[in-house]
């Protein structure tokens, strides 16, 4: 990279509002220089970590989705997270089976869907799903399961429909031992999402949807660390004995 | 750390500022998930590159302490810089020579200075200082000089007078090859700070000045990268054949 190097206009933007920004905060706070000084150790400490995706998807990101999206017809985007991986499993037949360990732990899982757009049906539509396990940890992170555990990408048939097999997801704590988790505490929030399937579609001609699902009932519900839940991204688990079922069904946008 | 931890009210609401700022800016922007993608994908190279102080210092704090001390009796601020290292040698006889090496390379520099307060003279200020070779390098970060070269700590005398021998500091660029580079050449800035010294100052019942002292006629004065100059901080660098002076006086704001 050079000084010659051409200026583009909207990533200069974005530079320019993040130091705007981060300036009208300091101005906000009037740190003195020890304040200041202990906020910028927090900073680097937060980043040196590997953290920052963690902490701009948990405490930020959510609240800009929903502020963009809350009136706007179709199913409403939740946060992507910092455990989406790419590459998952492609599975070919339907009902698609997550890939899990024999015995994978956990309640079994029927969850049914459907995917429209809001201009009316939709056919064969690309579906990625990750989620964590009954411990809830997530392959690819800290989990000793192999890698892309209950992760896989699949195709809704010619009406819009898929059906899942997998396991109940559970709640589980954010990462709590390093700088977000000093902020967490420090603003007096506990650590805890409430248990919930990440999903993500694409179709061309539509806006890609990232979104959760969620399950009644769950006592994190209402105060998700990460903010994520909205009541349209609500379902309810239903027990069959020998395992669980849940549906939810999904609209796209077009772009 | 627990989710006991008592909450500290200034630390909460210095973490919800920072939060809220955040949104502002996210929301401002309008970023779609490509361009979130992206803006984080940076955010988190500039943390784990431990350039985040840098990052702050050179585009932030000085122009939050521009705002705050414009209008303020005493000599203004301007920002501290990620190359301070606490621990410098104590020089305890004037003229205070700073540690250098044998055949030091650069211009002779005799610095005159004095320290008062906005309420009068005032003895025995501890000063810091600390300043770049001749090849633009501060000793304990990337130049081959020893720790603590061109480094010193002293007080001035009973009328609030300081002489210091060293060399005439250069100007320099901030480091360009990491993501606070990739910053300051996407937003067609140049990355040049002009010749400076870094001085602190520190008295009981006052607060603690951080400041630099700049050179009348630099090339990079209009355009410092760090935005750092303030007219009041400017001086005349006389040449006097085997050596060049230069001198500046300081007034201290109390508490």
């Amino acid at each position: 990279m050079t000084e010659k190097t051409v200026v583009n206009e909207r990533v200069l933007g974005a530079y320019e509002g993040f130091v705007k920004h981060l300036k009208n905060f300091l101005d906000e706070q009037q740190f003195n220089h020890e304040e200041y000084t202990k906020f910028v150790e927090w900073a680097d400490r937060l980043g040196r970590s590997g953290e920052i995706p963690l902490f701009l998807d948990v405490f930020v990101e959510t609240h800009v989705l929903e502020s963009k999206y809350k009136d706007s017809p179709g199913t409403e985007p939740s946060l992507l997270g910092p455990y989406y991986e790419e590459g998952a499993p492609v599975l070919e037949e339907s009902p698609f089976v997550m890939p899990q360990r024999e015995d994978e732990p956990g309640d079994k899982l029927t969850f049914r869907g459907n995917v429209s757009s809001i201009n009316g049906p939709l056919a064969k539509t690309k579906v990625e799903w990750w989620q964590d396990d009954a411990d809830g940890l997530y392959s690819n992170y800290d989990s000793t399961a192999p890698d892309f555990n209950l992760r896989g990408q699949f195709h809704t048939d010619e009406n819009g429909d898929f059906e899942v097999h997998s396991i109940v997801p559970i709640p589980y704590q954010i990462p709590t031992s390093g700088p977000t988790g000093e902020f967490t505490f420090a603003a007096g929030y506990h650590a805890y999402r409430p248990a919930h399937i990440h999903i993500k579609f694409e179709h061309e001609g539509h806006e890609t949807l990232i979104t959760q699902v969620f399950f009644e009932g769950d006592e994190w519900l209402e105060t998700d660390v990460a903010g994520g839940v909205r009541s349209s991204l609500l379902t309810k688990l239903e027990d069959h004995g020998d395992h669980k079922e849940a549906s939810l069904n999904f609209v796209m946008r077009t772009e």
